[in-house]
This record gives structure tokens, sequence and C-alpha cells, in this order.
């Protein structure tokens, strides 16, 4: 299961892996209304992905890393996010683990530079949907899945530098 | 209640106003060891808090604002612990409220610019203890309630603007 967390729109998107191929078992977004204070923001979107873990009981949870090219103030809010994400999961009994987004970029289109629109295109090819998801923080959340269980599959084929860290 | 959300340690303090006076009901520090994985740390420090709101069930909830003058990265594992924080108050239906270290500090020693020295043998003058604290980050959640504190004392008799401001 992957998760985009953010302050008003968190995106998730599960990816099960069946041999070589991959679909998406779920994918969307949790709004949490700008006119809400953010506690019960934090709230609403901690309540949602327990559901969620509980629902599909994902083997782990992948995230992205998002230590780059962000102010402070945004940093802060965006790590309040992650951290009730971390705890949901926590509370589920799931491990966690960060990817850069140069490593998903590579993992779901070849190249770590990749577009924005290259990477949506490509979660749409690679689970089978009609399109690419219609929402950017779905897709951002099914690109890092994706990443996570391509680099599980072939983690003993690979050297472990190439695997997700776990969560700092 | 104040709540400094750390990685490491975060501090808390419950101050009582009595009046003209107040007492510290409760302060110290939640610690999280820097060998278990973010996730656990992170349940930890909600696991504390929650008790700690449900056995003082405070008013309100103030934390120091930590926008300024931190990078990106450590800004994010503040902000986890933040969030966490915040989630637990409210699941405990407490609102929070954020003060710059400015009004902190101009609160507790009468001066922005106050040393953190000042601060602590402050909030050991202000709370009738027998010293500063002797935890940084007690002391720092300490400050931020008793601000807290001070400011909803007087809220009536000052400007809205120097209240603290709903978390964001």
């Amino acid at each position: 299961m992957g998760i985009d967390p953010g302050v008003a729109s968190t995106g998730f998107g599960v990816v099960l892996v069946d041999g070589a191929t991959m679909h998406a078992a779920d994918g969307g977004v949790i709004e949490a209304p700008a006119g809400e204070r953010t506690e019960d923001r934090l709230a609403r979107i901690h309540e949602a992905l327990a559901e969620l873990l509980a629902e599909h009981e994902p083997a782990a949870v992948a995230l992205e890393d998002v230590y780059f090219g962000r102010n402070a103030r945004s940093a802060i809010a965006v790590g309040q996010s992650r951290g009730v994400a971390l705890l949901a999961a926590a509370a589920a009994g799931v491990s966690c683990f960060d990817y850069t987004p140069q490593v998903v970029k590579m993992a779901v289109c070849g190249s770590g530079a990749a577009t924005k629109q290259q990477v949506q295109r490509m979660v749409g090819l690679l689970l089978r949907l009609s399109g690419p998801p219609r929402s950017d923080h779905a897709a951002d959340a099914l690109a890092v899945a994706i990443c996570h269980a391509s680099h599980s599959r072939s983690a003993e084929a690979l050297d472990a530098g190439r695997r997700g860290v776990p969560v700092r």
C-alpha cells in the first residue's frame, strides 16, 4: 500500500502482486477540508487510513521521501500527515518504507528524471487501468506502491542499496 | 497542557491556573529510543500523550510554532511528532494552539529575546518549583503552557492578535 501524505489531500493506492503482474486493488484520495482545525483534519486522515489498512491488510506501507525541495513550513505540515499515516501503520503492525522520488520514477518509468505525466501514464499501463489515475495523489501513491513491490520482488537479485529504507 | 514535540524526546507540562497563581500539575519527557522504527516511536509518543490527556483533561493543548530556522529534514521529523500529538488531542476533544517562540519568551520572561536559561529559570519561579526543570523539553512544554494560560486569562483585556492561533 502506497501513501502520499498531504494536508488537504492524501493519496493512497493498493497494489496486488501476482507473479510477474501487478494490479490495483484500490486507490483514491482522502480529503481533509481546509475549513476544519488541523487536529480534526489529521484525525480524519488517520481514521480513513486505519480503515484501509484493516480492509486490505497490506504486506507493507511505502511512502515517498519528501525531504527535498520543501520549505520548513510545508515540511512541518506534510510531516504531520506522515506522522498519523505512520501511526496507523504501526497500529496495524505493518512496516513502513521510504523511497526517494528518483527511485520511484526509476522503478515506474525506467528514468529518475521522468516527468509527472510519464509517471501517471506508466501507473495506468503497469496496473492495466483504462487510463492514468484521475488524481495526482492517487497516482503518486500507486507509483510508490509499485516501486516497493518491484524492489521487494527483485530484492534478492539486487544489491541492498536499491531497496527502500525503513522510515526515519 | 504544553507539548514540545520531538523525535527522541517529547516534553510535556501541565499547568493549573488558580486565580492569579499557576502551578505545575505534571511535567516530564516521553522518550522514544533511537533504535526503534519511526512508526513505533511515534506510536509510543501517541500512547503516552493520550494517557496524559485522559489523566489531566486539560482545557487546551499549547505547542510552540516551530516553522522557523529548521531544515526540511528535521521539520518533517518534528512534523511527524506534532501530527501524533495533535491526533491525541483531537481524540480527547481538546483544542490546540500555536505560539511563536517570541510570544512564549515574552509571556514567560517579558522579552521576546530572552535566552533559554532565562526561560528555564522563570518557569521554575512562576510555577514555584524548587529550581528550573531538569529537562529542557519539559521546561519548553511548561513555558508554552504558561504562555497559553496567561493569554487565555488576559484575552479579554488584550487585542486578539496576541492570542495563540489555532494550529495550521
